[in-house]
């Protein structure tokens, strides 16, 4: 795919080195956040100083494209999609900023229209490999998922035809006195939302008060559309995503293969007497010192002795080939260093009194007493704050904390306590340290100035609680969970960025659409009732206090969409848009329904789903066994 | 297994025979059903005659049992759990019965606390075979759920101290004024009712007005309890679920082949000149004629000529041991049979215009043009009724639809039209004639009597509407989702026959909770929007309109579950519930929503997902190949 020129090596190293891709992530983030500061704005700022920024963004953009397009043949880069629409967006960005800044110097109202088109930067950069895979799955499962969609769509529609007939004609009210299943497409809707259960039970009342069989008609709708029809949007989803994976994986290992096979031919040498081309031991370590330069040299060499199985000196094709996945297998090097204290006074440190402590820190009692102390400071947390007893006791529990994590550190060598794996000693320490500070500034700030601050407060409470969470380690049936969530938290980040980019482009749709519409009052104003907008005057909108879910901003649009994620109460968020715009507003609010609940929730749950049954089935793979059966040979 | 004696399977012949299968339903049907005629009763019985009732449904399965008995060895029987448990039921439903009569009889108030167990003995009857696996299945899954459930609570509980301590001390309000998160065990249900995300997002507002820092809280909550845990929940359900089903298909499998084995060990004969026994093609034929005594000579005669391979006239033990699932597949005999009209006139229907018609009506436009009818006929049902040309319309249609079937059925041979395989043919000719019935009935009510009567309206429009959906079968898209829904229908009816199992069981312990504590009045009277206990004025419960979803009889409290099920507004069911009885009533709901939504909807879940999978990686068997390729060597 590279360039293989020294130049070009070089470029390429550069292009990955971790700085520059670090600044990429700076800018496509502040890229993002400028969202923040242009109209509608959080914090407004002057339209120049935001397009300047923006101007920088692009030029670095441009900039990391050209680089790129150095590092891989011309023809490689033409044809690779991802570039053309880098380039593409970048151009789109440059006129609408141009036409933007004219308008707006001619006082004309004008819509930044290519905002939408940020989020697609962090797809397809190279960076964001594992976020293109997951929309190039979900570009491959939507055929599917359209004939599901379409045939879940017909059913709705007859449904609907059926309610009207059925219901239409019997002068039926809703609970606020409106008139019931008397217009198509007003039944179409509320069955969309019945699928979504939001408007269970309360759009079948009327009618089931009015004879208990329709409830009949309701039931199988349910079933049918609710029940039937999701679970096929998982089963779909699930079953694209399942074989798009094991497609991706498939190539990747072939992928790698073929380079491995590349590398050989660069690297073999003859030997008298063989007949296959070898690789030396001297270039194979040249080779893994360049590749990876923090391997230390024990390491290296159980690794090439797991390869060169007979000491023989160099290894054939087939050895050579596997050290990719070689590398790929963890070893945690276990450093049987002696413990500080140990070099600094061994006599004490060995002593029969300091070896009792050791032991008994170790003791399964140990760590008994502190699941206890730990059971009894929750109930302390859950009492009343205002007793003096209560608060002081803090300081008590406080100091046992810090006393266990001291011992333990006794105990244990500090490098094998804080080492990358022990994620629960780090986070301990982590809390336990933060909430010492936090409970000294806060009680600094109480006697000095007589008052506490809230936000503080907040912040130790919150860090009491959280301690509390260390409970969950020392039972062994959790910590499997854990550990199983834990492992699939890099991957979730993955589906952090996909939700990201789907809930960008609909806050920028959104804002634009609704921004201003909508508007929360803090204090007792007139328009507070109706949200300052008449048409909302006696809306459940306004009834239910939703007036702050609005699109003034970009951090409101966000927490409006994962309320929208969250399914309930929909149509009556979005029955307060469609009252202050046009009833068309809803079409909004259902395309995120079907992309973000219907498509990326499932692909979302699918892929739960496969880490817990990968999890469950687990093997070590042969790879791995050579590697431990070599490990227990060297002793 | 079975007693072998020829007295024995005369017995176990007429313990399986359809007619005694039929009547054991009947009465398990009739047994459940008593909860119609007994106290809180829908239609309201002497209690002698519900009791007589069920005293003759409790003699016919004690009779079931002791037949069942005498059918098997009495060691094999003592050591079944389901003949004890089918035992320990008929007893204590006699005790109940006596208790409740004497009760009665004194006056004194009573409880028939022994329906519970109604249901169990539809999972206990032989019969049930499939349900008991469910049963066994979620049995199994027990454990693992129950870790992951305690996990699940433990978050729940750590974010409800957070929430204390974060919003407790704020003098926050609710939307309806009441002070919000002070309560630790409200704070616990409500973060529950959350996870359900049945009360998003109004738990967040009051929080979220006062700072939208908070809704982080709720954001962080949502993930890990709503999405993560429950993805949790299924993967453990689904995990457990396959690989029990695995291992039940595996055990199946064995006591299978060890049967055969059996059986061929019985019918085994010596050749001379073969060192194996075999089996003669007469033997076989008399098994098989014995065994499945509608199949045809020539079905047979296939079959043994996949067995025999080699045209030997005997098997050995391998083929032998193959014939169950040889037997299993279905073989769609395509009898070209000459159609009836044309034994009647051949000339007239092997002329010209007859044959044109044939393939006229078997051409590709015949069914474009009714696809386009069938579009049409849709425009005119949404139209008003009321207009007599849209009204007398209807007779044009159902015409045109009957037209449709008697060019279908002159074009077809009626029997294989109307096979066993051809659901859209017999699902069309049910729909119209049913609809020309019903349109016929009310036509002749109307120019009668001059009104029409609204139940037969609404049987007409509901099949006029039903009508519509035959235009899916002429999209090929459409046919193989459908084909696959209507495969998994039958095992469907398993988990309909759990959840009506669980249904039953909660439908009883409620009513006999809370029945006759919330009313329905149909017409304006003063207790209507209290629900007629003035513990409900002013509750959302009554405000709502909830008032016909109670306990008072067998059938609301049915559809009451079913709302339940589908999780929305459980929080305000159970709150009328609380208030009329008391707070602990929750853990009713509660206990309902971990059974039916996190678990068996987990399990419905699961199942289709297999399903869908299933029929997207289908392979013929072996088997079945060999089979086809026999079926095209005969020719």
């Amino acid at each position: 795919f590279f360039e293989t020129q020294p130049q070009a090596v070089r470029l390429y190293l550069l292009y990955n080195h971790w700085l520059l891709v670090v600044l990429l992530y700076f800018f496509i983030i502040v890229n993002l956040l400028l969202a923040v500061v242009e109209q509608p704005a959080l914090l407004p700022v002057p339209t120049w100083a935001s397009m300047l920024v923006e101007l920088v963004c692009l030029s670095v953009f441009s900039g990391r494209l050209v680089h790129y397009a150095k590092v891989i043949p011309r023809d490689k880069f033409w044809k690779d999609p991802k570039n053309l629409c880098i380039l593409v967006i970048l151009l789109l960005t440059l006129v609408d900023m141009i036409i933007y800044g004219a308008l707006k110097a001619t006082d004309i109202y004008s819509v930044r229209w290519s905002r939408v088109f940020r989020p697609l930067l962090l797809v397809n950069f190279t960076e964001g490999r594992q976020l293109r895979r997951a929309f190039r799955s979900i570009r491959n499962a939507l055929p599917q998922i359209l004939s599901v969609f379409l045939l879940f769509i017909f059913s709705i529609l007859i449904f609907s035809l059926m309610a009207l007939k059925l219901f239409g004609k019997r002068g039926l009210k809703t609970n606020s006195g409106k008139p019931y299943f008397t217009n198509f497409l007003e039944i179409v809707f509320d069955l969309y939302v019945l699928v979504t259960t939001a408007n269970s039970p309360d759009i079948m009342m009327p009618a089931y008060n009015a004879s208990s069989f329709f409830a009949v008609f309701f039931v199988i709708f349910i079933l049918i559309n609710t029940y039937i029809f999701m679970s096929v949007f998982l089963a779909v989803v699930y079953n694209n995503y399942k074989k798009y994976l094991k497609e991706e994986v498939r190539q990747l290992v072939r992928t790698k293969r073929h380079k491995m096979v590349r590398a050989f031919a660069i690297l073999q040498e003859r030997r008298e007497g063989l007949e296959e081309p070898v690789v030396s031991h001297a270039s194979w370590n040249q080779l893994v010192r360049l590749v990876q330069a923090d391997l230390s040299h024990a390491h290296r060499e159980l690794l090439w002795s797991v390869a060169d199985q007979h000491n023989q000196g160099y290894i054939g094709k087939l050895a050579f080939v596997q050290l990719a996945d070689l590398l790929n297998i963890q070893v945690i090097a276990v450093k049987s260093r002696p413990h500080p204290l140990q070099r600094w006074s061994p006599s004490l440190y060995l002593s029969t009194p300091s070896r009792w402590l050791c032991r008994a820190v170790q003791h399964r009692v140990f760590v008994m007493v502190y699941d206890v102390i730990i059971l009894v400071n929750a109930v302390f947390i859950g009492l009343d704050e205002e007793d003096p007893l209560i608060r002081n006791s803090e300081w008590f529990f406080l100091a046992l904390y810090l006393l266990e994590i001291l011992l333990k550190l006794y105990a244990m060598e500090p490098r094998a306590f804080y080492s990358r794996h022990n994620f629960w000693n780090w986070f301990d320490t982590i809390i336990i340290v933060s909430a010492l500070v936090a409970t000294i500034i806060n009680t600094a700030m109480t006697s000095v100035g007589g008052y506490s601050s809230r936000q503080i407060l907040d912040i130790v409470f919150t860090l009491r609680v959280l301690r509390l969470i260390r409970v969950v380690d020392s039972i062994k049936r959790f910590r499997v969970i854990i550990n199983t969530l834990i492992k699939i938290g890099p991957t979730m980040l993955t589906f952090a960025q996909l939700i990201i980019v789907v809930y960008y482009i609909f806050a920028m749709v959104g804002m634009e659409l609704f921004q201003g519409r909508i508007q929360f009052f803090d204090s007792d104003s007139p328009g507070k009732h109706s949200c300052g907008n008449p048409a909302l005057q006696d809306s459940s909108f306004a009834q239910l206090n939703y007036c702050k879910n609005n699109f003034n901003n970009v951090v409101s649009s966000f927490i409006l969409l994962v309320e929208l994620t969250v399914v309930n109460q929909w149509h009556v968020l979005s029955s307060g848009f469609t009252a202050v715009t046009h009833p068309s507003a809803r079409l909004f609010f259902i395309l995120f329904h079907i992309i973000v609940v219907i498509i990326i929730i499932n692909i979302f749950v699918a892929f739960v789903l496969e880490a817990f049954f990968v999890e469950y089935t687990l093997e070590k793979s042969l790879l791995h066994t050579s590697l431990e059966k070599r490990i227990q040979e060297l002793g």
